[in-house]
């Protein structure tokens, strides 16, 4: 009999914004896996530290920064390997992710170089989007609203095509991108209706108007936008 | 001092993919408020009714399923003046959501009669659309891909285009509209790449291609539908 590998959602940062499902996973477990970004400490573990049982093994994948992906295919290959020796072993191993796991989330590379041969159960997890929604006190979407996720780092022309088209709006991994995407709002006549918050549900969480954001954000943040007239009356 | 209104998001319906904090909140509830759709159950104290204080007194909003908008919104009237009386007493008040509160939530309702002249705090809950990719082991978003995120009962030109102009999709709220929602994707050539799922994490799950759903859904039905042609590798 093999393993189960559990890929299971953290939330956005708060210990008390995980699941309870996710919470009973993780102090049973007896072999967790998560990646580290380019040889530092892993956000994901940091979540969960203190439910972590003693003694339990730790599986560590560390993901370079490189703008090639093969560096970083390496790195989950090598730790699909050894998760899949535990797996194929009878045991079980649970995977950390920040947020969910399907929603930008490490946990797909794993996904799809394991899925196939052992069985995967995925336990998802409280978004940053709707977690930065909750601490702006920012309504998203009711009725026959629309919303759209995009990533930061897209273009310039493309980000400016889908602001302009979508109702509600959740830009994700700011980061560097703020000075570009703030100039674009603004040009847009949105920027009163923007907000910023940066590492949500933490200690040193931000939440302003996007336009007293700092100039230098980091990968953690986020801007909503919400056109709605509607008063959700 | 004034009580604090709190907006609980429940998560998608499964009782331990709550969040730690939601089940303390409801763990210790004096009062606690949800709505009930035209005399029918509170799906929303559903999820929580092994967890909610015996002697809690409960605000039950029941609101009228019209076309027209005004019954609706005087139930919440209704339900926010009660509310506001528990509140400016000095009691604190836990309001059952489904899901997420500011997601499609009927939270916002109350939000925006109460948080005005009250302290509201909002805690995100796991929507349906990650719990639905969970179950469907279909990775939704990785890198600068976009999701869209829209209601079934849209008009059709406007679904066909916007299914048209998306990356990654999730159609919500899909009920009676799913012949509908299913001829217009079948029509884009997409069907092969569209999954079905229907009360997800609910012991009467289903999840299926989109190709094999049934023919009747219910409201709490959603479609998803990645086009990558990305292997997440």
């Amino acid at each position: 009999m093999s393993g189960v590998l559990y890929g299971v959602g953290l939330g956005p940062g708060a210990p008390d914004l995980l699941t309870l499902r996710a919470a009973r996973l993780v102090e049973g477990a007896r072999v967790i896996a998560y990646p580290t970004l380019a040889g530092g400490a892993s956000f994901a573990r940091s979540i969960v530290a203190d439910l972590i049982p003693d003694g339990a093994e730790e599986i560590v994948m560390d993901v370079p920064m490189t703008v090639e992906r093969a560096p970083a295919q390496a790195a989950y290959d090598a730790g699909a390997a050894r998760i899949s020796e535990f797996l194929a072993g009878g045991r079980d191993v649970v995977c950390l992710c920040e947020g969910d796991p399907f929603f930008y989330g490490s946990f797909m590379y794993l996904f799809a170089r394991l899925s196939g041969a052992f069985e995967v159960q995925v336990v998802p997890g409280v978004t940053s989007v709707t977690a930065c929604a909750a601490r702006a006190g920012l309504p998203l979407v009711a009725r026959n609203e629309r919303l759209t996720v995009l990533p930061g780092p897209l273009p310039e022309p493309e980000l400016r095509a889908r602001i302009e088209g979508a109702e509600a709006l959740a830009i994700m991994k700011v980061g560097r991108h703020l000075p570009k995407i703030r100039a674009l709002i603004a040009d847009l006549g949105l920027l009163d209706r923007a907000v910023y918050v940066e590492r949500v549900s933490l200690p040193d969480e931000v939440v302003c108007p996007l336009a007293e954001a700092p100039e230098r954000a980091p990968y953690f943040s986020m801007i909503l936008l919400t056109k709605g007239a509607d008063p959700w009356l």
